[in-house]
């Protein structure tokens, strides 16, 4: 694989301490602020319609999360992130729930033909839903679908031009050329909310300090799936995912480059 | 007691991973997630009024929680509860709070009128004035009044033509033929927010593979009452209601029909 | 120093349990409420605008917190604020972001005109900007100032006619006459969100049994400086900040007067 910016990446995290502008659910909004804090950068979660755009403008990075979409969100959405393209900063998209609902579906159409999009996060069934596939609402994985998730993600991204990223047993990113697989995690990460939100926090982190996006969406998808393995190794008898979850964050916080470049098994 | 359906409720859980879709508060949100998915099921939380009926419709249980309502949430509930009423899949209320502010009672007892509620949680305030009573506006439990939890358990049930469940020191659970104590339980249940709230979720994903209704309330609030008594076991010194947050939501994760069988004490 | 009533807040909180209405953000509201508990006082979190004065006629004080304000909650926080000040229980503002956004700076200089606020607590910055200054945006401390944070909390107690609780590595304290500097704390306070908003929270307990608010604020505030920095000690080799919020926490809900007045260092 093509050098990946990891270190460049990790030093900016430490020096540069991005600001994050997140609009996001109300589900996990807690849970990815810390994370965004454990990675090194630093979360804003404003929402209200009378300051994103003010706020994305302050920011090196926005997410945009799908998760308690609602009509007011939306707008708020859209407006931060014009702001965030006429500023040159990263959007990074997380389809949360995209296929189950109408609702959500055509959102986040409507979504990516208003604002360009660098970046997205999700599931197989999510990025298959944002391109116009047709999945069983009740969240069938990609993998029932005839494509691997690393074909999916190489396509969506010729599809929709951005970075994707797909997450499962084995993540796969892709920017339409280049593509990575990440072998690393853990099935405990399914098993607790907002894993898949913080990662999508991750990235955003990642993009804020790097414009080599592809990079990092491998490194802050890495940074996860690596925590999850390192959180579960640590787990004892009798404990469960109330455990796991203070590992994780903890594991967030104390990652580094070092145990990044070690241990993240790269394809 | 008549036998209780606690083995196809486990075995449901673990095999059916039922899809509990929950209106609720911005307070406990996050936590009644992670509770759902400790039990086995799988939460989603979508509360915008243009999707709460196609996401319902997707659903195998539905929660409607009154924590932090406002007037566009209630019309989400009412469209989502109707839905609910029309798939035939159970509805469990949560009256957080009914009973403290005039707004909160009406809302209540207007939305039983319009939705089949199957289950409701609460504590004896609650419940006490889902049912027309004038309860000190403070919060007085219902052992101050001249019932009994079970007694007005009972009484609830048969004027509300629903399962009853009241969380209390002693929990008290009735459809108004069959009644069941549940001795189990700890004091720092209290002292934690949303642990009756996380309990109307484990009621709901019970519910969700079962249309035994008494039994799922019963199974679902012994799994939160018989957790807090283990967590607060492996409570250490110097150790509060962090540690025992996170302990509380392992017990509930490794639960399981054994362990329930063995040390949830019913009369 | 004067005389702090800190035997009287503690015996306060553990014989009243005073009941603290809190309208606050989206991200940490679930630590807020925890917090409040873990003092030993009752956190009610509603927001709705129907219903938030009669919910503030039951309070004992009332929170009132920008993080993520909104229109809908701007209403709120006027109504709430304004039932308090008729009931004459502290209103205690947190200024969350205050100087990031013009929208935000304007609603927080507004709000203290509509409501007569008792207790203010932010970070330099904050507080700064609700006096008039100019911050630079991404959230310079008041450490760039000509002000020491004791300077700046004595002139914004001046001008606000309110205590002014400044959190930083030291915190400063003062009514416009009485001055305190807190000498406790811990860095990793600043790696997790919502400290600052959980501090908020225990001052308005404190404040909710004793008019003496400068004391309600010193209590309040060091209860913080000193759980976080208990919390620290405790942590281990590869613990981050998913122990340390878990142990925060249990430092908090232990905390009692013997070790206030034993480990606080008070100037």
């Amino acid at each position: 694989m093509e050098q990946l910016s990891v270190n460049q990446i990790f030093r900016g995290l430490e020096t540069g301490k991005p600001l994050i502008h997140q609009i996001t659910n109300n589900v996990t909004i807690n849970d990815c602020a810390n994370a965004t804090l454990a990675i090194g950068a630093s979360p804003v979660m404003a929402t209200s319609i009378e300051e994103v755009e003010a706020m994305a403008g302050l920011a090196d990075a926005l997410v945009i999360n799908f998760g308690t979409i609602t009509a007011d969100m939306y707008e708020s959405m859209v407006l931060a992130g014009k702001a965030a393209n006429r500023k040159g900063i990263p959007v990074v998209f997380d389809p949360v729930g995209v296929g189950a609902t109408p609702y959500r579906t055509q959102k986040a159409m409507d979504y990516m033909k208003k604002v360009k999009v660098d970046i997205v996060r999700g599931n197989g069934t999510e990025v298959y839903a944002l391109i116009g596939g047709q999945a069983n609402t009740r969240g069938v994985d990609a993998g029932e679908l005839s494509l691997t998730h690393t074909e999916l993600a190489k396509l969506a991204a010729e599809k929709l031009n951005a970075v994707i990223v797909i997450s499962g047993k084995h993540d796969a990113i892709s920017d339409g050329t280049r593509v990575a697989e990440i072998e690393n995690g853990d099935i405990w990460l399914t098993a607790v909310t907002g894993t898949g939100c913080m990662t999508t926090s991750l990235i955003a982190s990642c993009a804020g300090v790097s414009e080599d996006y592809f990079s990092a969406a491998v490194v802050g998808m890495g940074v996860m799936s690596l925590a999850g393995e390192r959180a579960r190794r640590k787990i004892s008898d009798g404990e469960g995912i109330g455990t796991f979850k203070v590992k994780l964050m903890d594991e967030i916080f104390t990652m580094n480059e070092t145990v990044w470049e070690r241990e993240v098994i790269l394809r």
